[in-house]
């Protein structure tokens, strides 16, 4: 049960509401008074190794607030992931704070390193309970409908292939979009969220769902042009060939790879220019642009989804609550019900742990270049309240009188 | 004096803010009475050319609100510039239409294809009034205090490198952000607009008002990291070497050019992949992520200064003010007056046309790499009354117990 000191910290790459899960985690375990100390690990569990955390106890509601509503973890992140030897550091840590329960708040490989965690723990017969509160942008946590995080960046994404279809119907051509992904392709997918007329881009969206094939991409690019007189792209970082490689992996001879093993995707505009450089050598269309999203789509100031918000700061509270009513290990959930509302739950660890959910069939086209309307009826309510819209002249053309 | 048919078009890169501008104008001579039509040019000059017009008569103001809301050039743009054969033809067209008034939305080359063209109009006898509306997002229109689009840009810059700042000091390391600006570095230098805290990044800010070293850069980014265990750099595309070379013209073999005679330098991320690749190699800095903001800083739905808003759709209203109680050619300027007001001027097409304003010495830093508080006076009114920030936990540290 929830009692002593308590500790959360958060893992993986930002998102712009990951502090409110941790604003909601601090807040709710205040109104326990069991609960007598709240600590915040830095840089998630390489700060519980190296015994850096701070204390809550005096942040005010106010400024816990204004940290809420600001992107990326303020805790500091990591990407580290403790096998058994950095698990028993830990737990000497642990012990050493009198730490009973942990919420880490993070995606796939800071579940599995909480699943890690929880079983070295039981093993040791360290009574430690650890609640794991989901986050991340790919949208790619199993048992969730969605996760805290992808709304907003979707949202971000949604925003930039609206304002770059409004740019080149401005200044015709093909304008490509890589956008983050590395299995799943919700976030790519995100792109169509902005469409209003028939004629809008993207018009054409690659997932890592689907086998990337140059051929057929370049055969879709000419065709939307010769159609449109212009085209745009949404395509993911992750996709590859038959074999599964990623195409952005062939680029670079110093394929750079993180602690959990993989091949460093973003920040490079290297797929980018690969796929700008095949259409225009291949194709008849000479103004070719391209844009890698990077960073700029899970921290952006100013861009969040109202609905994300709200979902984040709830399941850290949930977490908390979670913690407090049941005596068990596991991770917060959200559930889909009705049109559109959320549950929360709490799931076993070892059902979300380095597990990866991709989209579902339903979700992308027969011609593996776009997305179906169950996808859209599933992302239009998340991207919130406030989704801004773009609008056209309805002006009708002057009749020419010299080429008339 | 205005009367008749006049004409509306816009030219160059779209901005957030460019159709304000059109919706000034379009509104503005509804009002007067001896305006018997008010016509739109599709995709600028190019537009005139090829007698591509619209009726902009039945358009509601409802409609028009929101067009002036959405971003990039609802009517179209181009890059084409006339010579005298092009002029000859666009008067034909203009004579054919009975277009007295020409009102042309453009940053430096629209407005020079204009001052061509009331030359040219003057040569051949050709009763023409040309009226040239400013906007840029790179800000270097000569006169102009600041130009329409630039601070829709700015704040797009400043959220992003606020957000980025927020990213590295979760996850530190070095992070390159490349912006537009051939010439002028102003929008780099807004990178600068959302910093809070002492140790905010960005840390260093390259511009392209001045030589770019790469072992000074090199040498930089290193003593930043020393200090601060991480490293936010905003550099500007446009970026050049002593003898005036652009660094990113050196990396490609087939450097495109525009109809201008410009090197293309955005729709490609190889200058931050130089960098990056430069500091991995340079350095014992290990995490390098370079991003290149592309076409998302002039076009993101959703980012929008309010005051750029506000001052795109009054420099439209007073193009039109001044085409009817003046009878001269001319370009429309903002003037600062106050802290902060803006006063409108018509000033000679031959003042701004074809002419590029860079950043002066006191905004720039003695050691190139920074700007100065001249600067960021001067940016910070610009960016708007919504402008987000950043907040941080002021949580105190916990005792070690183990290490301590």
């Amino acid at each position: 049960m929830l009692h002593g000191n308590i500790l959360v910290a958060q893992g993986g790459g930002p998102t712009a509401v990951i502090n409110q899960s941790m604003v909601g985690v601090v807040l709710e375990a205040r109104r326990h008074p069991e609960v007598t100390g709240i600590y915040g690990a830095l840089h998630g569990v390489s700060g519980i190794l190296n015994e850096d955390f701070v204390d809550l106890a005096d942040e005010t509601e106010a400024n816990l607030d204004r940290v809420g509503a600001t992107p990326c973890s303020a805790l500091g992140s990591t990407r580290d992931k403790p096998n058994l030897d950095y698990c028993q550091k830990i737990f000497k840590v642990l012990q050493a704070h009198e730490i009973s329960t942990f919420f880490y708040i993070g995606g796939n490989d800071s579940s599995d390193a909480l699943r890690i965690l929880a079983v070295e723990a039981a093993k040791a017969n360290y009574p430690l309970r650890c609640i794991h509160i989901p986050k991340t942008i790919d949208n790619d946590l199993m048992v969730n409908d969605h996760t805290p995080g992808f709304p907003s960046a979707a949202k971000f994404v949604a925003s930039a292939f609206a304002g770059a279809n409004q740019d080149n119907r401005a200044l015709p051509g093909v304008y490509v979009g890589v956008v983050m992904g590395r299995h799943a392709g919700f976030l790519t997918a995100a792109a169509a969220g902005a469409r209003g007329h028939e004629d809008d881009g993207p018009h054409l969206i690659y997932l890592p769902e689907r086998v990337f094939s140059m051929k057929a991409f370049l055969k879709d690019v000419q065709s939307v042009y010769d159609r449109l007189g212009r085209c745009v792209v949404a395509i993911s970082e992750g996709i590859h060939d038959e074999t599964g490689d990623a195409i952005v992996s062939k680029l670079s001879s110093t394929v750079e790879k993180d602690a959990h093993g993989n091949v460093q995707m973003s920040g490079t505009g290297a797929l980018a220019d690969l796929l700008t450089d095949q259409i225009k050598k291949n194709t008849t269309i000479s103004r070719v642009r391209g844009d890698t999203f990077g960073y700029l789509q899970r921290s952006f100031l100013g861009c969040i989804s109202d609905v994300d918000q709200h979902e984040a700061r709830e399941v850290g509270i949930k977490g908390v609550q979670f913690a407090a009513s049941e005596d068990r290990d596991g991770s917060v959930t959200i559930n889909r019900v009705g049109d559109y509302q959320v549950e929360y739950r709490l799931d076993a660890l070892e059902d979300i742990a380095g597990k990866t959910k991709v989209m579902s069939d339903d979700m992308i086209n027969a011609a593996a270049n776009g997305v179906t309307q169950i996808f859209l009826d599933y992302l239009t309510p998340l991207l919130g309240s406030d989704m801004p819209e773009a609008h056209r002249l309805k002006a009708p053309r002057v009749k020419k009188i010299l080429a008339g």
